[in-house]
């Protein structure tokens, strides 16, 4: 992978002429991480969910206190990248805007908005046939309620966690909270399957609750397929029959191993996966 | 004060033509907060005790696997500022540099560097003379000991714990951690003066390890003034006879109102000031 893997760049509107589109050195998401993002998949120049992805944005930008986002200029660059790329990754970032130095948002800052694409990574195929490795991350997540929940800025635990293995073979990582407890991969959703019922950890201490996670939950219940929200130890996670990993880029993975436990995958994958393609 | 606020601003040795210089959209500073930052003060174009911001950064950068900063460029840098603003605030930040998306660094990624100044914040002076109010947060900082003590990027716990309040007469928030025990301000690090005796809170699991609490240390045990670092729980502090909050911009302030509670200046206020300002 390049340094610069940037297909497509608007910043506030603007395109940039070329990836290294540029921000405000004076950009509060630069200074202290204060704003907000999300990785969708683009296929067939459209992004499957928008309308939930749009709903976590808001909602996201009320928890930090930051005024509700721009749809209408969102959705432009969505699909001026459709017209071009019409099957990449679309990263859009919402930060509180250039400040006066100091924690204190100053009264007059305007969000920045940055619209980015890249390719879609070339995964295997054999991750959705065989299942994938996954590295148990040795780094905790803090607990932190004010954040929980949210796709902000401040990284720096994925960014560690992700850090601790290299082997291209083994594309996630599992991260556990303070306490021991699994809550997520470094970039997807967790979801465990237990005699048939589905586990997806507690959020809201730590982690993010992505809309992946969500549309899975909705699937199970339009299946019939009992889901929870409940603590998973990792000694509850290591005795489960499968383990499921959800983003917007990957859909859901299915994990084959992690610390030499072998796992199945879910009778309903292709199901899911299938589900999971479609707009809703 | 205004939303842009810079004096000076140079990133990677380039200047820019005004405040808004700019960083690529690329940027992992800017993606995920991954890097850190140091705050200084320069007075007579001078940066009191820059040997230790300088080690300061070497150990944050060690911590979070970045290379180590080219103090060669950074120095030039200060002293370009201190022959144009030979009094103002400097911000160091280094990142983890472009990338290609994902929380994995690429390995061809270089550092950024960007070296910004700003104008003193204009306290007034009873600040140091009457002490200042400090707002209790309700805000509760995360344990996160891979990160403690880090000046990283990842701010947001700051940024939400500084929009508690807007009165310009109340200056600095202090914050607890999940527990409920002090752990320091939103920009500074914490004492407690117990019976002759200083306490800062212990920060092997939240806050920030600034350079002025390593100064004070160092000043209190040149002093012949016994100072220990211990867990500091609320009901401690609000026992104390008084309170100092210090960071490499303001010095040190006393507190003198905490939640109704009132406090006293400690004796020997004036000399530590004096020794903070010299250079070490």
């Amino acid at each position: 992978v390049s340094i610069d893997d940037t297909l497509f760049l608007r910043i506030d509107g603007v395109d940039a002429v070329s990836g290294a589109g540029t921000v405000s050195a004076a950009d509060r998401g630069l200074a202290y991480g204060d704003g907000v993002f999300r990785t969708v998949r683009m296929a067939c120049a459209r992004v499957p969910a928008w309308t939930r992805h749009a709903r976590k944005l808001d909602a996201d930008c009320r928890r930090l206190g930051l005024p509700a986002p721009d749809h209408a200029a969102i959705e432009r660059d969505l699909a001026d990248i459709g017209l071009r790329h019409s099957d990449c990754t679309v990263r859009i970032t919402i930060t509180a805007g250039a400040s006066a130095r100091g924690y204190r948002r100053s009264d007059g800052a305007r969000p920045t908005l940055i619209v980015r694409a890249s390719p879609v990574p070339a995964w295997p195929e054999r991750f959705r046939t065989d299942g994938i490795a996954l590295h148990l991350c040795s780094l905790r997540l803090a607990s932190q309620p004010a954040l929980a929940g949210i796709k902000h800025l401040n990284r720096l635990e994925q960014v560690l966690a992700r850090s601790e293995w290299s082997d291209p073979a083994v594309p996630e990582g599992l991260t556990l909270d303070q306490a021991g407890g699994a809550i997520c991969g470094t970039m997807s959703n967790l979801f465990i399957l237990e005699a048939g019922r589905l586990v997806t950890p507690d959020l809201t201490a730590c982690g993010v609750a992505g809309v992946q996670r969500e549309r899975i939950l909705d699937w199970a219940a339009a299946s019939s397929i009992e889901a929870r929200i409940e603590p998973v130890p990792l000694a509850r996670l290591l005795a489960a029959d499968a383990l499921l990993l959800s983003n917007s880029v990957i859909g859901a993975w299915w994990a084959a191993s992690l610390r030499g436990r072998r796992f199945a995958s879910p009778a309903w994958y292709p199901e899911l996966c299938a589900s999971l393609g479609r707009d809703d």
